[in-house]
């Protein structure tokens, strides 16, 4: 085995392991927003998101920038209620320093003794990475419901992702 | 250090970077069921899996081959309600090209305003790759109803895992 | 390219690749919990835990030792019953030989023909590696109702996870 053989392969070896690396750090940083907004980390939970991030739920005004996330963990830290947000398993994408992932994610309210699933939704989340660090530099979040918004999303992650594992 | 044990480690290095991309992509093809059903993405959820496929629920009769997944996908996406299938996480053995999942799923439909929980169930899929893509042969789904079939698709992943990773 | 240098990125390799060996294999073990529990894997859920480990739920007493965990797999695999435990994504944080998990977790009973979410709660696993396993040495489960412990729970884990990817 020669040298540059070698040297191709530590290359190769360098290149896929940044991709598994990428992979699993995209899927902590859409693992982190449940426990961060619904344990209220306020000082914590802006740091996943861009400075200037949108939030672009059908269900509220969109949220701009992080001092609107910081103002949602706190305001969901201080309920007198416990509320649980759901992530459904992610479909990751990664290219470059860019990063996508749809999934689908659901929210627990208590009613009556018990969690009632209020929300059941879908969501395309578009990361890049800042300095070393992903971010999430939006989230469109729409309701499935049988109206075509939600299934759009769906369906163009799994076409994008399908193209990018080819 | 001698170039052969260079070389050994780079060879052993491919060989585990191989498992971890394969856990990954596993992982992406189980993730990749709820969006590309529930989206109703009627010409991509059938590269998921194998042309004679099988998906064996006790909820229906076993679908059979892509064309049954495809009207699967046609039919829930076109549903005038919203359809959520959440998975919980998935244990993963990969062994060469043949790999089996391991987990528990549930379904969300909407009744009264919220969404309710009608199925939780135990699951085991079987993927082969071919032509260097992971796809499902067969899933097998067994409702959790206290009766034997879900329980002893559950136990028998977690046995086989932990003897595979010993 | 000098060997010193292929030696040193080698190195680097296989350090980084143990890294993500160690994500994968603890995320398996958060994994097993449910279909060990909820499939009544007697002989095997033991496997995933320590010999001296605590499972401390404010639902129960805690559990201690292997037995316990046992006793519960006996308990859940034998209910009329089906129940589920589903996990959120987990936050993993890999250090040498020890490893921290935080998620938010649900379970689902049977109710009136449907399942019902009896409980939302947040989690802190601790896994230590015992002859090459990754083990459970301590749970640590605290309801989502509002109250301080489960969001205390979550903000530790976000904040001990951001720290250590910096």
């Amino acid at each position: 085995v020669s040298a540059s053989t070698i040297e191709e392969r530590v290359q190769a070896l360098e290149s896929e392991v940044r991709r598994l690396r990428d992979e699993l750090d995209v899927l902590r940083v859409v693992a982190s927003y449940a426990p961060s907004i619904d344990g209220g980390a306020v000082a914590d939970a802006p740091g996943f998101w861009t400075e200037d991030c949108v939030y672009d739920s059908d269900n509220d005004e969109p949220l701009r920038g992080r001092g609107a996330i910081e103002a949602l963990a706190e305001r969901i830290g201080q309920l007198p209620i416990g509320v649980g947000h759901f992530m459904n398993l992610p479909v990751i994408v990664v290219d470059g320093d860019r990063a996508t992932v749809t999934n689908e994610s659901n929210t627990y309210h208590p009613e009556d003794g018990r969690y009632v699933v209020a929300r059941v939704s879908a969501n395309r989340w578009e990361l890049v990475r800042v300095d070393g660090r992903w971010q999430v530099a939006t989230r469109v979040n729409r309701i499935l419901d049988g109206t075509d918004a939600g299934r759009a999303l769906l369906t163009q992650g799994i076409h994008e992702s399908l193209r990018s594992h080819e």
